[in-house]
């Protein structure tokens, strides 16, 4: 067969099932149930209150702290108090990082502090030089190997503000791809303007990491007052900085993902998974990021708990609270790995990891037979202010190593203009949070996992087999 | 005589004046003169350059620290630089404050940072104690003495948000009466709520002094969300919080009022004071306090200064970059004191102090024979979008003292709605002044003390003699 006959065939194929495949349906009982569980939602109390509870009494908890542990022994004690059927906890390891102490100085004639935060993954080290500025990234990278000998180079570049959050996209790339470019070019140190959108004083931490075979260097980003200062500086003249970072990377730990779950009425082996995770940087108290996603996760599965076992949904709902997201999805990845066997059980997940800003579009990709289940979701959702948009994306950050293993995801879009002011700095604290903006997702998780777990059919997750075990 | 017609007779006496005063004028040549100085600094850059050059080049400068005397050095190359026809410096002398160190933890259960910054005069030392969160200043003060013994006082009041900023006399007084309270009630530390209005990680800090005869104490402002969170976990139950300052009162520093002058035309030893303060906290770059002040009134003068001589104002317009206004006036007091003896020769002073908010009120508090000059004045101002408000208050905090010892004071009213988001935090900085408003204060600036200095007649000033010597 020639090829353009085989992509024929397979194009035949892919697009015409060969079993005539019924269409995924939500009945009208569970359209009623979900349509009382969404207005009773956004007079509900629990995901504030649950949010508050875990900012105020655990506050920062970054993986592998002794805050790790408070938080998973207050995320149990949370679960049980909420009423979920069945809390368990699943092991996560992952290399443990610590901060101890950072701080920054402008040199020479025109000594002053700067603000700034080491990255998390920054080796510990002083180094005092020079700064060589680049305003793009694409600069930096194209700079001579040893041409920053000796130098710390500083990329100036600012994160756009989106309703999306989609300029972080530029914001995290300078912090994961300019650390390695830096020592490429002979750099023995790294600053940059944060992946932020505010201008106050709180420089923003996130992970980055060196490609392998390259010497680490201390790497810190500034607040953006701090590097719109240094631009200054520098552009008067030759600028030394001292950056003194006590920080590093100091053996394992194993930490948990903790899982409560809401025991379906017929189908309770399969599952909807919602879920944020429990981790948070160690600046703020992880209110937005990601307090608001266990607390919305958490109070949508209560409310559906409380139903009578009549009127809860056919498949049981699953509430993940992901182990250390920050460092690296240890916690999703683990979980997809100790499931993966299962993953066809997983009819659908979605992830609240953006804040508490309202949600304002929701999707789910899928096969076309699940596109009118998926429609009628988009139905219910659309009294909250949420439009049924085919480019909303699925799947947060931990929930994509399930999808990539098979599971169908959706997105529940929310407005992301102020996250990324206060994203991983000390600023994220609960009075970030808008009540009845957290209501409003309370609302949608709870309406969206009610009718996923009642649909009569599945959302496509059955299409894909699990991956084949490795060879041995 | 009795009472009654001595008191009948001396009304008369300030209700009608025994010589029969010409009313205070503005000539129509100067009027065109100011509404072209008026435009034309509307589209002038010289104000953000200065208040650049100040924040970025000598950055925070704390009254005593090393960068008050860098300070002292770029106010003077600045005059210069701006062409003043006269630069000279007085010097003032003060109990010098350091900042070392600062922090605050929750232990116990919920263990935490708290983000706190001294109070300025607060003596080092740390203390282990139980809060005891007090919800007005006014409990506090009705606590038994001894009732605090090895407990730290909390007063957790919010200032509100102003558009004049007068919510800050609530939080200033917390600040100032509140560590008296405490020691008297038997307190061993001393913890407020900032005096702010925003919701950052920054606390505020600002100078607090002792009653005499009391023994000092540790005393910090929590940032807001640091206070509602402590708030929130005292309410759980006792919460004790470790408070570690290292800071003081160290010796004596001898700083200078940096001084320049534009010559008058016709009466150059008659003078129109505007200016503010050169010193700045240490936690931020000192941009909206006081760069914006010192920007504002370097750039009116400078705009005065370079009219051709046959245009300048009849008397001199003076720019006073006060010393060490934060931690108690004294610049302000040191020029009072100084220039006592010719007090009546200072036509008339305003001070910028409160940001580079848009200026709004206009007015002068002067006798009726000068009250049309002002109409005249305000008349100038009125297209700046500046109303003529009678009660309008004159006098920033360096120009008080003249006036208390008889000097006429124009108050130009700004609009300090976000003031106190930064005011005496690491967020005064720069990127907080609205260019296009910093040059509207610097147009009512120069059109205010070009049309004062040129008024023929004065503004009441006069009328009072200055005191007398102290009796030996």
């Amino acid at each position: 067969m020639r090829a353009t006959a085989l992509a024929a065939a397979l194009a035949l194929l892919v697009s015409t099932p060969l079993l005539a495949r019924q269409p995924t349906r939500i009945g009208d009982a569970a359209i009623t149930q979900a349509t009382q569980l969404r207005d009773a939602a956004l007079a509900d109390k629990t995901a504030w209150h649950v949010t508050e509870s875990l900012t105020t009494e655990v506050g920062p908890r970054m993986a592998g702290s002794p805050a790790d542990a408070r938080a998973v022994e207050w995320a149990k004690a949370m679960f049980k108090a909420l009423g979920y059927d069945k809390v368990w906890t699943e092991p996560v390891t992952f290399p443990k990082w610590e901060r101890r102490s950072e701080s920054a100085q402008v040199l020479g004639a025109h000594p002053q502090p700067l603000h700034v935060t080491a990255l998390g993954g920054s080796p510990g080290g002083t180094v005092e030089a020079e700064v060589v500025r680049f305003a793009t990234l694409e600069a930096l990278e194209s700079a001579a190997p040893g041409s920053l000998a000796g130098k710390i180079a500083f990329v100036d570049v600012q994160m756009p503000r989106t309703p999306t959050g989609e300029g972080y996209g530029l914001g995290s790339h300078v912090r994961g791809a300019g650390p390695s470019a830096a020592v490429k070019a002979g750099a023995i140190g790294y600053l940059m303007r944060s992946a932020g959108t505010d201008f106050h004083r709180n420089p923003h931490t996130g992970i980055s990491r060196f490609q392998p075979g390259l010497t680490p260097i201390p790497m810190a980003a500034l607040s953006l007052p701090d590097a719109d200062q240094l631009a200054r500086l520098a552009a008067l003249g030759p600028t030394r900085v001292k950056l003194a970072l006590d920080c590093g990377w100091n053996g394992e730990y194993t930490s948990q993902n903790v899982i409560g779950e809401i025991t379906g009425r017929s189908k309770p082996d399969d599952v909807v998974v919602i879920g944020g995770h429990l981790d948070s940087w160690d600046l703020g108290t992880g209110a937005i990021d990601d307090g608001a996603g266990i607390g919305i996760s958490m109070a949508a599965g209560h409310l559906i708990g409380r139903l009578p076992k009549a009127q809860r949904p056919a498949r049981t709902i699953r509430v993940i609270a992901f182990a250390n997201e920050e460092q690296g999805l240890f916690g999703g990845r683990a979980y997809a790995e100790a499931h993966k066997a299962r993953i066809t059980r997983h009819q659908i997940g979605a992830e609240s990891d953006l804040g508490a800003g309202r949600i304002y579009a929701f999707n789910a990709k899928v096969p076309d037979y699940a596109k009118d289940a998926v429609a009628q979701i988009a139905q219910v959702l659309a009294p909250l202010g949420i439009a049924h948009r085919e480019d909303t994306e699925g799947c947060g950050p931990d929930t994509s190593p399930f999808n990539a293993i098979g599971m169908a995801c959706a997105g529940l879009a929310q407005d992301a203009s102020k996250y990324f002011d206060y994203h991983h700095t000390p600023d994220d604290t609960l009075d970030k949070i808008d009540p009845a903006e957290l209501a409003q997702n309370v609302a949608a998780y709870a309406a969206f996992a009610y009718l996923a777990a009642d649909a009569q059919g599945d959302f496509g997750s059955a299409l894909k087999a699990p991956p084949a075990p490795p060879k041995k």
